[in-house]
């Protein structure tokens, strides 16, 4: 993956605020120009909301926050600049000229990327010097928890330019996809607004109710469409026979009078009322805010539960998840400086999660072993027992564990955990974690743990190669002359 | 919630055997008639399936599983039946008579289903003695996992038959939503035609192919759809000023060309070839049954996150399938004749879910304590502290927690657990659980947890009431002559 040095983003409304965010996340430096006299406030707001989704979405050491500054024109954002990403109002002489002034005064190696969600590439490229360097770039909202990217050159633009494009957006979690043609609203938005045309009718003609149409979607086919698109389902519904048999069957329906595919809806001010009001009925008991946490936490929880998919490889949004913290963990700090200091090394940074919590709103009693996994998983990174290490054929695992929950953490919360090396052998590996919460710095809860390394093939513990076992040392030795911690070697019930 | 008593399933096809599995997992019988010369295989199939995923899917207590019985006729199927499915193919004068045939040899008051996806019920109903209680309830692949059927009536349908069977389709877990008025296709088909359509002009006009258009589906859009429909979604993009802003914005594309909403594409087999090869190479890897699999896994998954959406209290589909839990654990089996009892309870019956593996496909650390916290949570259930009791403010709270790992348990793997009291006074609850593997009997894990009765609101331990202590004191005097389990006591690290 091919790091972006430093970020410029022309336009800073919900979408450039956003993007501004995956890069700022992502440790990336970013200038932004926006004339508007609130842009501050407003990508403050989409940056706070960006912060508190990414603390629930991973658990993976985040680079050091970028820096966000505000300039006031054009040139000065883009100077240095090796990604600037325009997002000014959807008007094509508008953009053509902002892109054309930025081509101007940017490096001509410098990627730029257009927020547009339909206008073609080759119309904004016109008047470039350097219109190779030129592509759009569609994201979806909200930009800083959706990972798609739809990558679109227009006739100018090289194909180098959206391969160097989709390889940059990886290291900031984002999902880059290369359309093979310009199209005016590429692929994304075309199928929106065919089921929005649709939808419009259906409400228009009494059919159902928006809350009826949006159950029907997400009870059914919008579950499907999360971790499958359209040709992959139906290919399953083909059966063994696969999509020949699918378009044979489902094929013909086209020719029937199934939707309502000759007509554009009239938004006649009667019809905007009936969808507003009955809007309103189905979603007005909440406000936007409410709305956006509602959706964000969800969509944390979608990535999460991907995942875990096929078999816990990962799957879809789930395993560019999985990928980006890979990438994450292999860029984070280098680990020998630490291992030497004579204090509990701090490893974990999250919040509490909507998808961690129950009916009271308390983190959910094995969210707290997830937390001390990590940390495990965290220290043994440290020493060297990484993926890699780990999918070789070697692990460590936990045999034993005591935890004691000295108070609750509730839905926000910020948590950190810290972990002590208590004693460690050639395959043992004993240590002491504890779960804080970060505005107070109380304990939440603690866990001692017991972990063998072993040969996971065999399924039987072996010695750990010296290579490990050279920094295990190092932070056992450094670990020694710390008192040990309250709670150590309790068994459960025991009197104090 | 009204129970179906016996439910009468004529086809079985997929969309016919998956009804019966949603009606036998149930715990309802099934009578089924297809003379299909493979129906019993295709059925037994969906029913495998069905049994995988509400494994991994729940963990409340399903009733015992319903029988199912092939007869020889629609007259037999019918008989006792109050829940008639009709699932044959889908032409309307085959399906009128199957219908007209059901409805003479019926119950007068027994329901019956239509699954047609397209099909108008008044067109179905034309020669039925008692049409008011036939409507459709058309369902989504695969119907043992998506809980949308759409209902729908006709001109002769009443409203208190569609009322009533939406009220019977939440005891098996589904989410029947009411139409205003009968159209072709319904809501959900129309809105997928329209998408089908414009993604065949995409494919045949080379803008991107099936992979790439299922890239944009599944990491963007869709999972926004999971959770909510298209309305609120964009009410969201409307911000502050709410859908009228979003129309107002959004409306005019309508008038644009960003669809071919004019044409219908001509599936020439040359298109048809090219959609096919280009499946194959985006999921041709993988055989139907392997990607039925991961789809199903990864639906388990997002609906286990929709229900820790909202704070916990469930958003979505995961909403419903917590709604679906309290009414079994409703339903579960009378606490009173297993109290008394000298030997560990059975609590959970389980299957180790994609989402709970790690990359060796091993069940993550902290999932046990999940199935620990389930198993101490069915304990607490037999003792009266159920949901109620806990919104009411008070419930137990896990203080202490020493769990041994003795084995792996494995992607797939059935698993069962058994809670024995160890002791107990006015505020403590002393416990040990264990989990078993089904297949080999043999323990993978043990758990001991002291839990203390709270006060939720104040944050105290307080006497349990004598409602719970009474039923407490049955079990714990019972459990007193059992053996003291091996491992009962231990410190981490400590000597055996």
């Amino acid at each position: 993956m091919t790091k972006i040095n430093k970020a410029a983003c022309i336009g800073g409304g919900v979408i450039g605020g956003a993007w501004a965010a995956r890069f700022l996340l992502g440790g990336i430096d970013v200038a932004m120009f926006d004339p508007h006299p609130e842009a501050e406030r407003i990508v403050g707001e989409v940056l706070a909301n960006a912060e508190r989704a990414y603390a629930m979405m991973t658990m993976a050491p985040l680079p050091p926050k970028g820096k966000l500054t505000f300039v006031r024109s054009i040139e000065e954002a883009v100077q240095g600049a090796d990604w600037i990403q325009e997002s000014v109002p959807e008007r094509v002489d508008l953009k053509r000229g902002v892109i054309t002034q930025i081509d101007a005064a940017a490096d001509p190696k410098a990627l730029i990327g257009s927020s547009t969600s339909g206008i073609l590439p080759t119309d904004l490229q016109r008047d470039m010097k350097h219109p190779e360097r030129m592509f759009v770039a569609h994201p979806y909202n909200p930009v800083y928890l959706l990972p798609l990217a739809e990558l679109v050159g227009g006739e100018k633009t090289s194909k180098e330019t959206l391969e160097e494009a989709k390889a940059k957006l990886a290291t900031v979690g984002m999902k880059g996809v290369i359309l093979k043609k310009e199209i005016e609203a590429f692929v994304g938005d075309r199928l929106l607004e065919a089921v929005w045309r649709e939808g419009l009718w259906l409400i228009k003609d009494d059919i159902c109710d928006t809350e009826t149409l949006d159950d029907v979607i997400r009870y059914s086919f919008g579950m499907r469409w999360a971790q499958m698109g359209m040709f992959e389902t139906y290919r399953i519904a083909g059966g063994e026979a696969g999509m020949r048999h699918f378009i044979a069957q489902f094929g013909p329906c086209l020719s029937w009078p199934w939707t309502k595919l000759m007509d554009v809806v009239d938004l006649t001010p009667e019809l905007v009322d009936k969808i507003a009001d009955q809007s309103d009925a189905q979603s007005g008991a909440r406000g936007i805010r409410e709305l956006e946490r509602i959706r964000d936490q969800n969509l944390v929880g979608i990535m999460h539960a991907l995942k875990g998919g096929d078999e816990g490889r990962g799957w879809g949004a789930g395993k560019l998840l999985a990928e980006f913290e890979d990438y994450l963990w292999a860029n984070a700090r280098k680990v020998d400086k630490d291992l030497g200091e004579a204090q509990p090394i701090r490893i974990i940074d999250t919040k509490v999660s909507a998808a961690w919590v129950d009916y009271n709103n308390h983190m959910t009693e094995h969210r707290y072993l997830q937390v001390f996994g990590d940390t495990s998983d965290g220290i043994l990174r440290l020493i060297g027992v990484d993926l890699d290490y780990v999918r070789d054929g070697h692990s460590y695992y936990t045999v034993e564990t005591h935890i004691r929950n000295l108070g609750e953490a509730k839905l926000g919360d910020a948590l950190y955990s810290t972990c002590q090396v208590l004693s460690s052998d050639e395959k043992r590996l004993h240590i002491f974690s504890t779960i804080y919460n970060k505005a107070t710095n109380e304990a939440v809860a603690t866990a001692e743990q017991m972990m063998l390394h072993v040969d996971s093939k065999a399924g039987k513990a072996v010695s750990a190669p010296e290579s490990v076992l050279s920094k295990l040392r190092a932070i056992t030795e450094a670990h020694a002359s710390l008192p040990k911690p309250e709670g150590v070697g309790r068994a459960v019930g025991q009197k104090r």
